[in-house]
């Protein structure tokens, strides 16, 4: 890169003449303007990724980390039942290695298709070089309806909860890459389908902002942390439990790869971060309308358990298996478990 | 640090209980939610600082990086004549050094005392650690009435061309931090004055949302890059010229720490970057209502020259001194320039 400002005309270049109704300005001042209305509200989210800790280049293609950085923060503004309207962008660009032209057009291609597919405009962000290694922090910011945003804290005993997609697939795409895997594009099969998981995660875009408007659930979240630890999050903020059906549960077919053992396949899915699936629960009654919109929106839809009444000072995830039911030890992914 | 929660934890306590009608959900959710309003408009502005880069921690007290990070979005809304009003955090945490809870406490001292002087509030953030260095992304969101905020693309042939304060004390700062100098709170003086230019800038947050509220102004920024190229860039953007008076421009004292030639110290000046003053363009005929303004604000105000008409192609900042017009040669600051 030969400069701040050779990169910032190039990602001007990229969003310039793009016509929104809400957009007053978007890159090129001290801040962005966008233009406010009675009876909406803005839902802004950020999420930060750091080469080596959130990312390898080693085993990356740029395109699908332009992707995955903007997936991210797209999927916590669907969590919200929001609509994604508008998005910055923070790069930290090392002064060794990886940084070529190549290299970061290919990142902007990744970053800017999936931007392209939701409508999304970059309004703004900021660029500083970094001693070693990369980092990028995703801003993402979106509308919903006055009062209409699907909340953790709103599940109510007796809701039914539901996930998108297959879960695991994450997981096992991660410890692929460990293990030496790489990603083909030219090849198909659960090897890549998993890689491409992780790698290149789909956020529910259409489905999660679909249910803010239709009103379809009590509480949502993205599997960020593992859905066991991500449903945890939604009983405490609620102040209520939750029994999962143990042979409910999509687990991921690309579990094969890793265990034979159907048990250890689900224990794999159910603490896998980074799935980007949406986890919601909703009343009883509106089970038919979500399976519709589900269908509608070519998205997989399972019934996996439903919230029950606190059964003691602290929120618990119970499993149901064989007629029992158990509490169920979840573990997650904590960035300073480790420290 | 023992987990990322326990810290997000602490940053929630931090903020629990405030109360502020706009907003809808802090920290907590997927993504924070505000409550919009029309006729007004919101203001995004995002900085990302680098240890090692953007500030050492060999020389900065805890508590000025934490006002600091903060101080530097405060600036760009008061730049547009907004007034802050949410504010997000994003940390990178370097798995080695210098992470004690202690500083970390600092850190949100100092973060904190600035977000309480002007009654900003914390709605989000993310945490990831980092394999070598810090890096903070600060982000703040204020409002301006609907077409109320100042760009840098509306100065007009005439205008007059305002700066708060004295300018060229963070580059000497930065200059005596480099030679080795330290910050003594206990004492006083041009050292420790220009040192705390450099590490704890005031940026101008009143004076600023009042002149866009009154709508003193044609064109503002803040000097960022150096008062010379930040000129240029208004310029640039609104398609006209501009001449510095020499003898106008308010040099900071401390400039006599490294030079006694007045010329040096002008050139200089003129340079220094993270200044986090306001440069603006007005009427002659707002002159007065700026100067009163900036007197009931206590802030220095000073008129240095005037917008003109362009006289060629590129955008020129020409400089007067001794009868004679020239233009100006000016450096700035970029992150890439020695990649």
């Amino acid at each position: 890169m030969k400069s701040e400002f050779e990169l910032i005309n190039r990602i001007r270049d990229q969003v310039a003449g793009r016509i929104d109704l809400d957009l007053v300005l978007g890159i090129g001042d001290d801040a962005a303007i966008l233009r406010e209305q009675t009876g909406r509200e803005t839902l802004v989210t950020v999420d930060f990724l750091v080469e080596e800790i959130d990312f390898k280049l080693e085993y990356t293609p740029p395109r699908w980390l332009g992707h995955k950085v903007l997936a991210v923060s797209l999927s916590d503004i669907a969590a919200m039942g929001g609509r994604p309207r508008y998005s910055l962008l923070t790069l930290g660009i090392s002064k060794t290695g990886l940084n070529s032209d190549k290299f970061w057009e290919e990142v902007f291609e990744g970053y800017f298709a999936l931007a392209g597919k939701y409508g999304l405009i970059l309004i703004g962000g900021d660029i500083s070089s970094t001693p070693d290694r990369l980092a990028i922090d995703s801003i993402v910011i979106g509308h919903c309806r006055q009062g209409g945003a699907i909340r953790r804290s709103r599940a109510i005993a007796g809701d039914e909860i539901f996930v998108t997609g297959r879960i695991g697939a994450s997981a096992i795409g991660l410890k692929m890459l460990e293990m030496g895997a790489r990603v083909n594009e030219k090849e198909a099969g659960l090897l890549q389908n998993a890689l491409r998981a992780h790698l290149r995660p789909e956020p529910r875009v259409i489905f999660g902002s679909l249910i803010g408007e239709l009103d379809l659930a009590h509480a949502m979240i993205d599997v960020s942390d593992g859905l066991a630890q991500d449903l945890g999050r939604i009983c405490e903020e609620s102040g209520v439990d939750a029994i999962i059906d143990r042979h409910l549960v999509p687990v991921a077919d690309e579990s094969i790869l890793v265990t034979d053992d159907p048990e250890r396949a689900f224990s794999f899915a159910m603490s896998s971060g980074e799935e980007f699936e949406l986890l919601l629960t909703a009343s009883r009654k509106s089970e038919g309308k979500l399976m519709k919109l589900a269908e509608d929106c070519h998205v997989l839809l399972t019934r996996i358990g439903e919230i029950t009444k606190k059964s003691n000072d602290s929120a618990t995830v119970m499993l149901r298996q064989d007629g029992q039911v158990k509490p169920m030890l979840f573990s997650g992914y904590d960035h300073f478990i480790n420290l």
